[in-house]
């Protein structure tokens, strides 16, 4: 173990939680409890997912967030009755968002963030990327492309319907509960590859043919290695639709590079 | 220079490109010439931002973009006319969106990938990472946070009026002028971040006090000082309030780290 990554970790955990909550998620308690109670890695911001409602100053209202007053915010699924509350108090231009999960995850060595990223990326968290820093600080960012940004009223003004809010309700909950199957998916195939690497590390020759206390080992390997066929299999049917320039290879083989991480 | 990289390069630039349109976008040819000229990169997906009108079966309309038919995409500004027009051929559940600028750079080694996130970084492009796979093949990914997402039918019925599609076209093409400039950003800090690399690896020592044919290295260090100190005040600002669980050093010094890079 690096000694300056674990002071490091020490360091971390114990500050204030600086966000404006304070607090880790409660859907994502056992996530993060999970990564911290590993010696490679350690979380540093993580939102669970969120419905809000922010009304912009109408000048900047495309580009940035500063200057935003927060009509609404919920971690939770939403009423239609929460909405129209939120938009009789905008005075600017308010826009519904649905933000999924995201979580940063500070990783010992470039191996054990190839292998978060790579669980990130079979979970369906398609756009995580790592962050390799000048000091050798190796970040794992776990983002979804999975949004929802829909501008709703204009200088206070609502431009849109009742019917048409109580749609956007049904959809923004609709896509909380993909939210949280994809952090179920991505919880269990942390724990399943986490299980595996501990066992290739730490355990004598032949041990692996023993049954787990937890699960097979067969059965975990099974289980990821459909896992992946299903993911590339996406993969292939995208990469051809949805891209202006691909070349070739293109990401079908990128995926495929690091989907075999640890298989 | 690496053997296997310049090789995966000529195979992948001789390639056919395998999108949809079959070409580089307009908007990013320099930017994908600027990479492409360099031993150290080459592209294998780009596109250079768009927007769209899909149209998903109903009932998988929240999670998938399979079985979906575009009704309407232009990599320019459009017009009241056209969304209007595509939205008469709706038959599912429409969604109007805005899909900035991304790129796929595949780099030579992990520095150089770095360098090339850092000016994703500070260029706008926040939610760029790297991917490093298991044969050391290392992708650099820049994407933006910068979206749009409306629904605006429910099986072939429109749920909103003409006034707010009006709106809308105004927004998505507020977005596509926003886009374009955080792309020329992004093309003149690469630029000047890799004239400053060329002359460090291959000029004499002292050379760097000579002004280069383009412009002075000090006025490219000036400029490129003000672009991260921008940065950084901007990441400290949104730190504490966007986020559910922060550490106390979390991302402020997380960006630090990388925005030092080439400084």
């Amino acid at each position: 173990m690096d000694k300056t990554f674990s002071q490091w970790k020490k360091t971390c955990l114990n500050k204030l939680d600086l966000s404006k909550k304070g607090s880790v998620d409660q859907d994502i308690e056992h996530v993060v409890s999970l990564i911290n109670s590993c010696e490679e890695y350690f979380t540093t911001s993580s939102c669970s997912g969120r419905i809000i409602l922010i009304d912009a100053a109408t000048e900047n209202s495309d580009v940035q967030k500063q200057n935003c007053t927060w009509l609404f915010v919920s971690h939770q699924k939403c009423t239609l009755d929460d909405l129209i509350h939120g938009l009789t108090k905008s005075i600017g231009d308010a826009v519904l968002k649905f933000e999924p999960f995201v979580l940063h995850v500070q990783c010992r060595k470039l191996e054990d963030a190839q292998l978060m990223h790579s669980v990130a990326i079979n979970s369906g968290f398609r756009n995580s990327g790592l962050t390799v820093g000048k000091t050798e600080k190796i970040m794992m960012a776990v983002r979804s492309t999975h949004g929802l940004e829909v501008p709703l009223s204009h200088e206070g003004r609502l431009l849109v319907g009742h019917e048409y809010i109580h749609f956007l309700t049904q959809i923004a909950n609709q896509k909380m509960e993909e939210n949280l199957r994809r952090i179920h998916r991505f919880y269990h195939n942390l724990q399943s590859a986490l299980t595996k690497e501990t066992l290739q590390i730490h355990d004598p020759p032949g041990s692996q043919d023993i049954q787990h206390p937890l699960k097979s080992l067969e059965t975990e390997k099974e289980k990821k290695t459909s896992v992946y066929k299903r993911r590339r299999k996406r993969e292939k049917h995208r990469t051809t639709s949805e891209c202006c320039h691909v070349d070739g290879s293109s990401s079908v083989q990128e995926q495929d590079d690091y989907l075999h991480l640890f298989t």
